[in-house]
């Protein structure tokens, strides 16, 4: 909390940058493509923002690309408050009630209108039914895709991932660019080729 | 690089993306607000984003509040190549050339229009004359500022910085809105009161 005292609402929206700062301590659970270390939730919202960026081209349908780089930059702030959790992880689907809490503390450190503002675009992204929500989602799941791809595996080979699992648990890539979904399947091929993937669980890893 | 094949387009743009993580080992001069290490280039970014999100209505002049948000996303890319300089270091400006040649490089991976695109945000930035490119440039000053009060006195301490330090090489922050400026002027008052700055090279930091 800043003790300078300021305009009400200069200092409401002061604290809330100062609040949201915190998601540079939440660890994802895959590494960064040039440093062996967890990417955090403030790395991962830039990222993912410039990937919309320059891929928006890709989407299926007409996005209003200013919206989606907002929603990307705000959809992980609940995370302050519940964690990140791995997307193959079968316990992840119970966290919406915290994350709606999480979402009312931290936006509401803001006064109404933008809080409210806030709270919109997060519950839009998080429904996945507008043009902008699914492809921020799309663009949202490519990143983990990418980093463990260009990691040899990492966060896949530790728990056990396999071509199945990423294809079946990113379907939202499928459902915001076709192009860029095509480019996944090549991509979980040529993992499963190189040894960083199991195709199925009853893969051994051997070459016939 | 990646060694998949795809759409030679989608190619450099995947290629891009993969180059431009590089600004996560990109270190500033000011440590994170909740953890004692040092900013990275990334986090940075995002959290000028989100401060422009959060304030544009403070700015002196009416923006495109979209605008200012990709020209933030993008403007420290050019420090893979060039490093991060320190706002008083006074071989700052001879920086130039060599941000313009990082910025030919890097978004140069891009195909020639989208590259343009990308080249135009940054140099309209750098040049501080649109009410965008003054604006953001306010706001990417703000956030150190911040950082160095509430580390009680961070990097100003360590470099021996006074507070006409701090105002003289911040009137960017002024130039793009007086309230915030207001905030400023508040903040270094209450950091020399503090001890976390000296009033002037003068000052002993001893109180009569």
């Amino acid at each position: 909390m800043l003790d300078i005292e300021t305009g009400s609402k200069l200092g409401k929206q002061l604290n809330f940058i100062i609040e949201i700062d915190k998601v540079k301590s939440i660890l994802r659970k895959a590494k960064l493509v040039h440093e062996d270390r967890f990417e955090n939730d403030a790395e991962h919202s830039w990222t993912i923002c410039m990937m919309a960026l320059t891929l928006h081209e890709h989407a299926d349908f007409a996005v209003d690309i200013d919206k989606v780089i907002k929603m990307l930059l705000i959809h992980d702030i609940v995370e302050i408050d519940t964690g990140d959790t791995f997307l193959y992880d079968v316990a992840r689907s119970g966290s919406k009630v915290k994350e709606i809490l999480a979402a009312e503390r931290i936006f509401g450190i803001l006064e109404d209108e933008q809080k409210m503002d806030l709270m919109s675009l997060w519950i839009e992204f998080e429904q996945k039914e507008t043009p902008e929500a699914k492809f921020a989602a799309a663009i949202d799941r490519l990143e983990p895709v990418l980093q463990n791809y260009l990691n040899e595996g990492g966060s896949w080979k530790a728990n056990n991932i396999t071509c199945e699992m990423v294809l079946e648990n990113n379907q939202d890539i499928k459902n915001g660019s076709k192009e860029i979904w095509e480019f996944v399947l090549k991509l979980c091929d040529s993992a499963v080729e190189k040894g960083y993937l199991k195709r199925s669980l009853n893969d051994t890893g051997e070459k016939i």
